[in-house]
């Protein structure tokens, strides 16, 4: 049976009513005029998401994961050189997925919890003054330990050695919840998917592409097909698909950027600060930790939480859904077992998150955890809560 | 915007997905065969809820409302006396409708927060030698007060006197959420709608009907035709309706009564008696009082709860809706603006349980109750919680 | 399992995806705000259907048939007088209403496929001159046999005598797909359903009623609560309902106005002409008959196709639904087994039509009568072809 | 406003009402337990469909052409020989992806309107004793020409040779509508999408793979990630995904399995064939010829209909869209503007077939050519009228 509980893992989020039945379309012919009225709203819209005006949009029955390939494949050739931070699990897949691609990788490891290395990008792009480095690689946010990087730093470091490189970024579960910048910030490729900010199904891969990207698809080497930019550029210049889009979900989109747009991005982005903001007073209040160790890097659309040493935090993920049916994310990698991971990103109430709170509360006294039942919910209150009908209204 | 929060009135409940996907149906023609597979077992369905094997079951494309006019109206002629307690608003409403219809009615008034006067109504009766009361009318659960009454108690008191009066109840509110026996409480006419422990939307007036109230409809004189069990009969015999029927909501509650039934339906009032007592936990950590005076009369389906004198309890369900869009009942009649109502019947998990509790909190403090942020989701999470995942299992 | 064509009963009527979605709501406070702006511009769409600026518009949780009972209770009382038309079964239902609820019923028989005799209402009325007369009432468009009668022309008759008596009139298979002019004719009730022309699921009256009605309320003296205007407009007037509301189908109410608002009356009417011409011209192709004697009674939402002597017409409904999974209407009453029936109101498209009538050749095919097949599809697809785009274009 | 008549395009079909409402999930943690209980069956129910019991099954958040991506770049390594046929604009896609991907493709070019060439292939493989071919690539149902090619046969021809190479079938449109058998063909990859045979929404790239081919994982050189077979064989062992499931596409999936079963392959197969019967008997009443040339190359899921010289067959799918509201498939590649496709693959019921008959029949007439009107609707209601009751009985 489904459960009535909201989920807390940090993506697919819960999706609104009015999304869920802007999917659920009967089947419309994807050779039509009609349809041809869902993508190319869809695909503007995706661009004010990302606030880019130069950029194109590409859309892709996918994932983000197909999000990262349509990214290497279609700008970069075999044995070319990229460079990439690594603070968590997300950032190594994204390794990983150049190394098979036969590209030739410099990573800067950092510690999970931390921002990627600013710096040492910017130190190693300097050396490079003969321009081996055909493409820089960043994860805004790593969804796995809830850190958020300076990609707007990360650019004046690049510009700072003048260095030509192509700046990739994942922005898969940052986008349309955090502020992004893909103008202002020189972003060459951005990537994400449906099911996070957009707060869709799992299914699309978005991809939005700088003009100079564009312009690398000519001398690319790497072989791709489905996930070929040119192709589905032709595709929209006729107003269809290479294949068969998924037409529902793209209609989706079409709607969750209207209802991002009209709610306005900066309201967006406010309204995930204040929901992670009471997660985080709840935090403090069980006298714990999050794994993101400075407040700059705590994201606004996760919370990995770090339990006491000797204590296994994925027994709090298993015990919440066996016991209490409600869904929260484990730790991955160097952190699991370290970890618990409270997603808190889409459109998420203040009752909800109360809600989800107040459930890992009792999960973590049932498992012997040190913790006071109602602490974090009340610490959470205390940013939730509106004050009178007036102060209410005049915060507005 | 359609609110992602739970609802916290007193019915209509939440509903579980899958019951709003039953009652969903494109048309289905109402004469066909497959009509008689979806209305013969959601009558069979409704009577094991009732606990009953020899009373018939009517469904009507109506409400509760239109359920008391029809146990009015198919058992009784103008000028019949009836005996009602009166202990809230909707034991009130029926006595109106009672005197709309041309029925002499005997009221027992009651102290709204207390149960239905058992003893009162069998002194009535035991004066009534020459049985001029043609039937008892009972209101099972005011949902006004949130206050349950003893129906078996009221049969024994019939019983006392051996009166012959047809015993009419409300269950409205209790009916699939609290201990309701048709059969062994003798009671005639069972009166529900199916927008609360049915879980379904708004529409339906479901009505059991003894053998003996089916015999009084020959001699019962109240004008009626769309609400008369004569032609409702006749049609159900040939698989069909007087008129057009809701067939989605038939199918939906066909599909409730399964469920209810899978789960057992001593195990459904279990659940709503823990989520029930996780609320009135909470109400007794803020300091405030339930409506019902006493223990065995507070309803497990809602909870009416005293603000302090000289504080609107209405203006808790103002704010809670403007902002927390979260709705709460307010009082009604004499209790209106002592009480604010916390509805907890239907599918209701415990984590959305708190999640109410979490938000009428913040209501109370924002508005200058003296309450505590937490105190009463602590509280409740003391009920709700389950201990290690060995005592979930063991306790299951 | 559900089937995937269209249904041809004469009401419900399919439903377009977007009223069903309208629909499918999750639970809203039918005491919130956000209720009142779905109740009131309900209610003004209807009073826009109905052309009516002078009426009020009352929506109950029931049928047509609490339609007819509405009317009745609310504005005479036991005893009086009522002049009815009486050429098919549903006509005749409402008559026996009357009697049930102590009217005292004049009865004008006509015969079953004609349209009400306009000229014995007027001689009626003309002898009444003591006005004894209360209510006169009629059936706008009689379902059962697909015939419309003269509703302009009985206010004629009415008027010509001067008389007083209250026109009531049953538009349940007309409004919303034929013309229908409440206040130019004088009605001073009109009822209808959610399920025909409205195009949602069965489970609404909706009653129009004259300031005139609305006085009769003070004396009418027939008991009614359930149906009560006056609770209703004391519920409208402070935006609720005298008891739970069917919050969906109000929100498809809603909707559904706006839509037939939107493509505008008379295109409405035009295009439910359109296709019911293609229907008679296939009954034409077929060498049958329309139950319905003249043209000027041929109902544009129904057609009842009379079948040659000796025939059971309603095998044809019987095979359809078993062998071809489609549903007709069967004959009812006088007609039974003489006639079945294509319902072809509501959003109906011309190739949904075609396979109406091309399953219904090969059921008459198949049970031996003397028909060609693909004859009816073809005279209904010589009225339904549009000619080249640019004549389709110029017909627009 | 969304069309209510069912389109004609060859995929996406008409989706079955109980589908569609199994993929409008609400957003389910995919590493749950409640996963699996979905991925699982749905992989088995794959299986059957399939005919294999030794191969896996994987499933992408993809389309089609990503199935032809996985089925390449997890077997071939750059400059790997591949055998193509090429007999219409799928294959010729298909061709296009082997050299975008560095292969050497061996092409043998057909006649639009022929099945794949069995003894081109057999003479091929005989020719290549030093096994250079690596992998035989068919299309089994081409879909732009509705021909249907003999896999059986090919099999054979490759066992003359005895040679090695695997053999890759793209069963895109035939898969679940057509006989096709994995084992008993021995093919060793063969790829579908979900909005075909399966009746679901676009979304999903299927693909069985036999042992061998997964042999064949170790040495592909050819880079992936995403549709890396590898990391999703040990996502599977988990019960889990690389990377963020549809979990609602595939909750659809194991559903439409289970139909599909449910009702018994061969019966599908049979009604598919019966279905299409009905319009390759329209089209000869129309004296037009469908592009496959022969009987045994005729597709039962999608037929392409000639038109005569010198008219755009285009022009036909141009009117139906914007005058009728129907979707229509047009001619690709070397047959664009020759035919016009009717798709009747999915849950396609003899109605809604007839149906778009008449309205592509009333397009021709609108359109000048030569065809009389409700010619094509008959010869089809020849083939799918049951005849009487006790026949068509007797026929099940």
């Amino acid at each position: 049976m489904i459960s009535q509980n909201p989920v807390f893992i940090p993506g697919p989020t819960n999706m609104p009513e009015v999304l869920r039945k802007s999917c659920d379309m009967p089947t419309l012919d994807h050779r039509s005029a009609a349809f041809a009225g869902i993508l190319h709203p869809a695909l503007e819209g995706v661009k004010k998401v990302l606030k880019t005006t130069s950029a194109e949009v590409f859309v892709f029955p996918s994932t983000g994961t197909g999000g990262w390939e349509t990214a290497l494949t279609n700008t970069l050739s075999p044995g070319d050189t990229v460079l990439v931070g690594r603070n968590g699990m997300f950032s190594h897949r994204w390794i990983d997925m150049c190394e098979r691609h036969g590209l030739d990788v410099i990573v800067l490891d950092t510690a999970w919890g931390q921002g990627l290395p600013v710096d040492r990008y910017g130190e190693v792009l300097a050396q490079d003054t003969e321009h081996r480095i055909k493409a820089v690689l960043a994860t805004h946010n790593e969804t796995a330990t809830g850190v958020v990087s300076d990609i707007a730093g990360l650019r004046a470091a690049m510009d700072a050695s003048d260095h030509p490189a192509l700046l990739l970024v994942d922005g898969v579960s940052s986008i349309g919840s955090m502020n992004f910048e893909m103008d202002a910030w020189g972003v060459d490729i951005a990537v994400t998917g449906s099911q996070k900010g957009f707060m869709l199904p799992a299914g699309l891969a978005i991809v939005g592409v700088s003009q100079r990207a564009l312009g690398a698809m000519a001398t690319a080497k790497l072989p791709r097909t489905f996930f070929d930019l040119r192709d589905m550029q032709k595709g929209y210049a006729v107003n269809g698909y290479p294949y068969t889009p998924p037409v529902g979900l793209l209609n989706g989109l079409k709607l969750a950027c209207d209802m991002l747009l009209e709610e306005g991005l900066e309201n967006v982005f406010a309204r995930h600060r204040r929901i992670a903001d009471g997660v985080r007073a709840a935090v403090a209040a069980w006298g714990l930790e999050l794994c993101a160790e400075r407040p700059e890097w705590q994201s606004d659309t996760v919370s990995a939480v770090r339990t006491p040493e000797g204590f296994d935090a994925g027994e709090i993920v298993t015990h919440a859904a066996e016991v209490y049916d409600m869904a929260f994310g484990v730790g991955m990698g160097e952190v699991a077992g370290k970890v618990f991971r409270i997603g808190h990103l889409g459109m998420l109430t203040e009752a909800q998150a109360l809600c989800g709170l107040a459930t890992v509360e009792m999960c973590m006294v049932d498992l012997g955890l040190d913790i006071q039942l109602g602490s974090g919910v009340a610490a959470a209150q205390g940013v939730y809560r509106h004050g009178t009908r007036q102060q209410a209204m005049a915060a507005e």
